[in-house]
């Protein structure tokens, strides 16, 4: 009996296999050459046969957060989480209230905010995101992440991520990739929503790391508790060192959208075989933003897409136009 | 005709898979403690319904490398590796060989070898391990891993892992569990040929980690170059830190045999739920070696097994006789 069971199980199972091969995966995205390259790719390195076959535990896609997974604009979201943060931190520590840049901050004063020097928010992030066990800074995020919400959208953050991209997440997957987070982005921030908002486990997010400090409790349990000390850099050619030091394989797909991924899809290009290098171009001022070489706004505090790097995408890599490519850009749309 | 193929292949699968639910899965293992350890853990954190079960995603099992999943008498392999590359270094760079500790290395003499300090060691090992492309050191790695033998047992080192051991990665893995090595060795060493020896991919070796350099090659192709700057020293309670930065987890089970594994023993045993600890004890003189508490062999150049890491062992842990619990130690055996 169980037997004749476990028999239908496996022609339902062939069914259903045959019906996902005639879907389209990327049904968000445009025919075009953005889409080809990526169809082609995993066709090319996954069909046995091949010439430019990878065997199933080499294959490794990175794929940088802000403004390639999700929307980068107004600013970071995890500068926005620590400015958040900072009146809890005054609270506990009341003699920073009339101390810079903490006093700035707590005025509330959103010019004076947006024009806080780059040393000002090192010091705003290190005092927000340091100091305290791992497990409770991980539970302060994901409390934060779950009611926080985006100005322009009034949705949480995590409602902005980019359909097409979901899709070439789960695409990747289904042909057997390991998909990972390579952001500049803090580690330890994005590894608290990852999973439930990429389907990306923890040990799939490398990022900017700080060191911990291990302890005993009260009852002489250990833990883990953040510290100011940085470990690795994940921005620039410090993509594809931390990429060296946590996967310790060359990446077969990388997409990115701004010089600091310049170094990690270089990087990804220059093994050997068939290999994706994508960047994602912000020229949709309608349905996100327009920005970079496409044209418009001003890059300041987001990760900036030169002229430079447009000229070296166009020849070496493929440039993902979110106007012309992407049918959808969110899920909610 | 697919069909019925694809049919008969699920009923075979499933007569497979009765047959391996009938096997022991750990042959090697005597019946005991441990074992009983070992195989009720599992069970408690895999079956559904189970009050201590772990969700798939969450089963994280570290392993020392060194005396726990392999022999690390009379030397850490990868001492034995730097102690070779020391003549092809001195011939690229031949000023090297009037200088000490290389002069001393050179001469042969293996009385005066055994007595360089930890400050020379440490000299030797940056010398030989970094300056280099990693798949330049990784390829040297390997093609030296697979010419180099023992002295007692004239056979390749990947040879001289504990075959208990290896049943309890492949038991673990069988039952959802991701298997990591966190060694105090070098990160990149070990990677160069974990995934041969214990089925365990670079992604899943945590261990002593230095930087590296971006760069380009003379084609404008870009690569990695190993440098002498320490990130990770994955040792005692870097080892729960190093955890903490490449998984992101507390590990659900742990293994290892010294005091520089105490801190990740403690650190897994520390979580909620069913947690696994054990710790390798060298007590069989004949068949391998006995040191540390066992009796016997002074601990110098290997981690150290004290008394009261014994005592702690004994309160909070399981501890593995070599002696006792292991039918098998090698599968040369």
């Amino acid at each position: 009996m169980r037997a004749i069971r476990n028999l239908t199980t496996g022609f339902l199972f062939f069914c259903t296999a045959i019906a996902v091969l005639a879907q389209d995966p990327l049904p968000s995205w445009n025919d075009g050459a953005a889409k080809k390259a990526i169809v082609d790719f995993v066709k090319t390195t996954t069909t046995r046969g091949s010439p430019q076959f990878v065997p199933p535990e080499e294959r490794v896609a990175t794929f940088d957060q802000d403004g390639t997974l999700w929307v980068e604009h107004p600013a970071y979201t995890q500068l926005l989480y620590c400015l958040d943060r900072v009146p809890v931190v005054v609270k506990a520590r009341p003699e920073l209230a009339n101390v810079e840049p903490f006093k700035t901050v707590m005025s509330g004063n959103r010019e004076a905010i947006a024009h806080l020097s780059e040393e000002d928010l090192i010091k705003i992030a290190m005092t927000t995101l340091t100091g305290m066990p791992v497990d409770d800074f991980r539970a302060e995020v994901k409390k934060w992440i779950a009611s926080a919400r985006n100005e322009r959208w009034k949705r949480p953050y995590t409602d902005l991520t980019y359909l097409p991209m979901q899709e070439v997440l789960k695409y990747l997957r289904a042909n057997g990739y390991k998909t990972y987070i390579v952001t500049g982005g803090g580690q330890d921030f994005v590894r608290a929503y990852a999973e439930a908002t990429y389907g990306i486990p923890p040990e799939q997010v490398i990022g900017t790391a700080i060191g911990t400090k291990y302890g005993y409790d009260k009852d002489g349990k250990p833990f883990l508790t953040k510290e100011p000390k940085l470990i690795l850099d994940n921005n620039n050619a410090g993509k594809a060192e931390g990429i060296y030091l946590e996967i310790g394989r060359r990446p077969y797909a990388a997409f990115g959208n701004s010089t600091g991924d310049q170094q990690m899809l270089e990087y990804t290009k220059g093994g050997s075989g068939a290999r994706l290098a994508m960047i994602v171009l912000h020229d949709d001022a309608k349905r996100e933003y327009a920005y970079g070489p496409a044209t418009g706004l001003p890059d300041t505090r987001v990760g900036t897409f030169t002229q430079a790097l447009y000229d070296e995408a166009r020849k070496n890599w493929v440039v993902i136009s979110m106007k012309n490519d992407w049918k959808k850009i969110f899920a909610f749309d």
